[in-house]
């Protein structure tokens, strides 16, 4: 994730300025960036055939995580996660990570273990391997990681692609990932490489801080607006579980953060190409692209909502 | 630094015990890395003529520096040059760096343009570019940075190739950084660049965490022992203006850390290529390699003393 404020109560407020703030004082001086700060990951060159890529994300105790709540090997599992699906949302396959640590004490034999096994879970899962990393001290446990991975030039996905009439759609389902998906998350690699290999999407991203505050930004990089249709969003079993009734649901998936699915569009005269399914995981068409910069969403009995990010005005 | 505990208190204690846990669990698959966990940083291919260097180190308030006393801008510069220091230690120059802050409240536009100075700040000093990164809650500041360079395969050191009778050099000046210079310091590019061009260096790291520490580190991987000349070791003004005699400099300038110079080793018939200094940094030459794996220090009236990591037995 380039340049992105994870924090909720700082994001809403600051992140554009912040972000616009980075932008104004640094340079890019190397005409090998492709893709600076701003989008999932930063992408540059690599061979003839392929773009390297380049990501970090952190994840820190009390603000993404409880420490006595959640088990070391699973903490380190979501740090590795986080960073394979920015790779997922450039179209790319995770090569090398480097990992560093806070630790609040000197580490027992067993913390370390379920650390190292944790991220080694990961590493053999998605075939990429854990070149290095850094131990310190820190009152509160952190794990940051940083990740290189490789795109093809032709499959290289950004958010800015997507045109008017470009069909939106999301993998899997969306919404309570606090419940428990937010540390055992599958990242959309496959399915990500599945998807770009046999449809021309337009523009993609991942869906980290909840599909409203994350296709706006689709959106806006696109310079774009959008339609979405309220009840075709898919809305997981865990957004259910807390909300209980279908409109309380919706709301989970259109505002909660850390799904971890992905986002993208397709132009309409591809449609045909997009599946029902990728391994199990459905993907959903929920609304299209459009000219004007008005992000909207029908309800069922057609009313039409302003979307805000993380948040949409009243039924 | 790849995997390297970066704390004192718990780095003497446990950090050998702590990297061979992690070299056990961690298993690299690819046949694409060339150096894993264990050197300054990773290596791996890149291209025909040249490796990628990978690396991560992280500056964490109240073990690396204190909030109040240490303008922002200082610490986002030490957060980069921290991993310059590695990337030069391998012989490399850097192209890319991915920087994760910690901030423990909602930014003000000065904190943010601050961090953002210091980094861009050594970016131009050493034309390199920020790609990308991430900006999270932490209660306690931390700035965590991942850096890629490159380095051509006929330049790369490892801290490995030391051979009994190569002679020992240091740059610069040792000891008492703790004044000014672990913010302020130089990292050893340029100087590496030059040296390695001039010179065939057999084993080359970067001493950060006292040249005590290091050098033991060097000859471990090396398969060999050292014997040093206590008086050789150049010491700073700042290590004299600590310890106020001659003696104490010394112990300052072999045990305190964060020197951030370079040692190196040099097979003894091309001393001669080793310049007195590069640009205006000292090059000394402090002892030699031995084939006994024995780390000893001869004071200036030929008494031997047994060299400890960050402490040696007194005079």
């Amino acid at each position: 994730m380039s340049f992105h404020l994870t924090d909720d109560r700082i994001r809403i407020m600051r992140e554009e300025e912040v972000i616009s703030q980075i932008k104004e004082i640094i340079k890019i001086k190397n005409n090998n960036v492709v893709v600076g700060p701003g989008d999932d990951a930063a992408v540059v060159s690599y061979n003839r055939k392929e773009y390297l890529i380049l990501t970090t994300d952190c994840v820190v105790e009390e603000v993404h995580f409880n420490r006595k709540k959640t088990p070391l090997f699973l903490i380190a599992r979501k740090a590795i996660s986080v960073n394979l699906s920015d790779i997922a949302a450039m179209g790319g396959v995770p090569l090398y990570a480097l990992v560093s640590i806070g630790l609040h004490k000197a580490p027992t034999q067993k913390d370390i273990s379920q650390i190292i096994k944790g991220l080694q879970y990961m590493a053999d899962r998605f075939s990429f391997d854990i070149v290095g990393g850094n131990l310190t001290k820190s009152d509160k446990l952190f794990i940051d990681v940083s990740m290189a991975g490789k795109v093809e030039k032709k499959y290289l996905k950004l958010r800015s692609g997507a045109k008017p009439g470009d069909l939106i759609y999301v993998t899997g389902t969306l919404g309570g990932s606090c419940l428990k998906k937010h540390l055992t998350f599958i990242p959309r690699i496959r399915e990500s490489r599945e998807i770009i290999k046999r449809v021309p999407v337009s523009a993609m991203m991942d869906i980290s801080d909840g599909l409203s505050t994350d296709l706006i930004r689709l959106a806006q990089a696109s310079g774009t607006g959008f339609k979405i249709h309220l009840d075709k969003i898919p809305v997981s079993n865990d957004a259910l579980k807390i909300s209980k009734e279908k409109e309380g649901a919706i709301q989970h998936a259109l505002n909660d953060g850390e799904d971890y699915e992905l986002v993208f569009t397709v132009p309409v005269k591809h449609k045909n190409k997009v599946p029902v399914k990728i391994n199990s995981v459905p993907l959903t068409c929920i609304g299209e692209i459009v000219k004007e910069k008005r992000y909207t969403g029908l309800s069922s009995d057609g009313r039409e909502v302003l979307i805000h990010p993380s948040g949409y005005s009243h039924f």
